[in-house]
């Protein structure tokens, strides 16, 4: 397919390259042009603007958040006034359910089609073709991006026609992962408080019931101490905990985890962690159970 | 090694099958006489009191809570009067830290040694040898009892010396399942409300990121609505973390998802739940979200 | 003084009768003009257009919500279009801190200047200038304005010169006053639920050390189970606690039992009570508890 | 009346004062006897033991917790062995509801009554005769005892027949001034990172909607980062809210703020404030939004 990218941050970069790779065409725009560059290597034809990008039948963005891509989409030049009617935009972004469910009405008024298409995944799985694909949106459109979907890992979950749907999943998966991280501080400082030893006890969970890499790769963080550089940074992980809570409220579900969480990340950043992995909570519980930081 | 074995559930039961089977001597006891005698087939000695399955160098005890170990243990006749100086009291039950701590004091005093080992698994994983064990206690006494650890199951987890730094493990392992369970509970009420198949939703997590076993056995029961019969009644679930908050605060480990529970099993109590399995919060998490009861 | 007065509910009418009985003359303008006419037997002038009641010194808005107040101050022929150079706004309203930033910002851009002064009290107190009145906003302004606030009330509390602080401790009351209705609400269900008579032991409470008028009225409306009318509404409690959650979290200040609260405020949505008084969570706490609904 | 009385902590001794003041005769033990010879001054006998304590028709005990109300009552020459038939045990310590139905159970089978009283106010109220007293029981027994709460103060509430329900009000009371302490730090941490000063905020809120003394008192502790003297210590207050939680869960009665309570207290246990005032709640809710403590 020919296609345009806009948004070239770590992943969108490492997504490019899988779909040049599988022999789609893309044409890349980035804010700093440098990026977009740096992939005619690849194969990529670079925009100068917005505009450019939204010259195929479809448009990737993979930008930071919702003001992010409202910036990338309003306005003259913008998505919304440059796509052709027909047009696909696919928001690969983690963003609000709203802002799914108004691009949806506004590309929809335009004559043109939205899908959000979330992606799970480090920049890593992205160069590599590895994510898992949340998609949700018109059939008809959410069918003729398939192949792109596909370029970009094998697990691809198609939720429905409604696009917001895709950020629910979305959301919803980081919601769990932030609550396993949140347990494991819980439970890690516990048992460092009780003198076990918090190697060890997450080495006996990662081999019985807590199998799931998540446990492990965060555990580990946590039982180091080592939160730096940040693989996904705390006001990221304040960020989704505040978009699942605004989803949730608005489809008025308490979620009495994602409420610890919401404050467990705020108490991080007031103690000077903005910087720091989001894994830092562990440290963040083991201060409020009077323990000394691990040395690492 | 020569043993007894107090506490003849569908646990003790399981455990007794697999140390028989293992060459072991088991002298059986149960308050309920023929639950002991259906144990001759398969090797067993049947004892006809407590002290009776107290003769060896080692008894196990495996019964429902603290009041029952306590009752099981004090007293005349009972297994702190009834061992030899020396022998081992190797408590498999999911107790209190602070019963541990004082059964080892207790034993102490009478020249014999206390070993904390609950384990993880079900009643057939019992049978099947294929618990967890977590094992905290005197070094010598853990070396010594080594052979019926393994002839429980292939993973042996040996904390420390104080036996109840086994039920920091224990209790936290729980408590990281009902963390699954509540998560998932939240998550999937927020995705039915949303408007997302959470069946499919399911079926996608457990199939990316969240791979553990216990997602999806506990994922499948709530989206199914199945919480009878109960595998884990949900006034257990309610004792655990019970257990978890004690032993935490005595600790001085503030744990707000542990407090999320507790409030959680609670109202779950209050809604005439008792005699589900602890899943059910999955339907309370629906219910507080306004949704109508999954069919089943 | 001269002032316009924009938004005419029930408060903003008290306040405007209070202001003319104290002998400002008062330009007023509702959307549903009616209400306006209706102000005229109290002396006041009708404006047929928001821009209409910005041509004094100052101009008063009361209106629902940040949504209303933006509506009213953007755009052509609103108040910031409309005021004049060294023209006061002075905003009512309970709205989110962050609103109050951006409005002093593009007041001030605009040669004008914004004052934040929420109020508390309901609109018996309002027609009867006994509300409290919260002001921040630039020292000459403020003092400018006093003579309307003491026509409004007998308390006048001036915060500081950023006029969002006026919102920080608008909210800051209603979360207290959200507080006292959650505590009570489990309070009260913990008594019925052990057999305690309810209304006796808020007579007990409220005659000892719970004095304050709040902790009678809304313990009596719990006790009582009455809920409609509704005095203040669900809907504008869970906004008040969703508005300090915002503000807190931008400070990076925790707030744990305002994350309680909205967890309830959701809760007490899902299960329809969105025309209900914001009190109506005493009977959901009370349902948590397997309580039946109080009759009254 | 004739009576004797157990315990004379600070508590004790000014019940004792006021008893005496009101013509009844008191016989008073303590365990250092010194503060029972203190007492003679005051009309006082001074009791050798807990038995000599035991020989009027009633017998008081203020005491610490439950451990220590459980030693003085249990065992050789303790009160339930030591009171004769038909005569009352009335109880003033806050203790948990399950041993208030545990000891009438166990007066009532030696054929002697059982009467909760548990009180509200300081030292100096104590001594004032101006205690709230909360009375449940036998009617007949809180009959013939009448004259004693009278002496005790003028506020009598009587709250039926089953000797636990004096707890739960007790407990509630302690609850809601708990929540008082923790609704005000949260506040007052929101306000000073907000830039508005707490002690003007709370000035405001306590003489328009939060008027009652409680507000006030603590209000002005944190303010103030006045901590020590401990009028009423950390640990006390965690042991509270533990009861509240613990005689909750039993009635199946969820309170998310007295859970959110609990991780407070706890949080502040493990930061090392157990000799600190309770209040000092309000310095770990600082701590948690980054604030340094406030000089005083």
């Amino acid at each position: 397919m020919e296609v345009g990218l806009i948004g070239l941050g770590k992943m969108g970069t490492g997504i490019a390259k899988s779909l040049l790779r599988a022999g789609h065409r893309v044409t890349a725009f980035n804010r700093t042009r440098a990026r977009a560059e740096a992939l005619r290597a690849d194969g990529a034809t670079v925009a100068g603007s917005v505009a450019e990008a939204c010259r195929d039948e479809a448009v990737l963005t993979m930008v930071a958040d919702d003001a992010a891509l409202e910036a990338v989409v309003a306005g003259e030049g913008g998505v919304l006034g440059s796509l052709r009617r027909g047009g696909i935009h696919v928001s690969l972004s983690t963003t609000s359910t709203a802002l799914s469910d108004r691009l949806a009405a506004e590309h929809s008024k335009a004559g043109q089609e939205f899908v959000a298409a979330p992606v799970f995944g480090r920049p890593e799985a992205a160069e590599a073709a590895k994510l898992a694909v949340v998609v949700a949106g018109p059939a008809t459109s959410v069918q003729r991006c398939k192949p792109l979907f596909e370029a970009m890992g094998p697990k691809l979950f198609v939720v429905g026609e409604r696009s917001s749907m895709a950020n629910v999943v979305k959301l919803s998966g980081n919601f769990l992962i932030a609550t396993v991280l949140e347990s494991l501080a819980e439970t890690l400082a516990f048992a460092r408080k009780s003198g076990v030893d918090p190697g060890l006890l997450l080495e006996f969970l990662t081999t019985t019931m807590f199998t799931a890499p998540v446990y492990k790769t965060y555990g580990e963080l946590i039982v180091q101490g080592k939160h730096e550089p940040a693989g996904f940074a705390l006001p990221l992980g304040l960020k989704d905990v505040r978009l699942v809570l605004q989803a949730a409220e608005a489809a008025s579900v308490p979620m009495p985890i994602a409420s610890v969480l919401r404050d467990r990340f705020v108490t991080a950043m007031a103690r000077g962690n903005q910087d720091k992995d989001w894994s830092v909570i562990g440290r963040v519980a083991a201060e409020d159970a009077g323990l000394p930081p691990v040395k690492n």
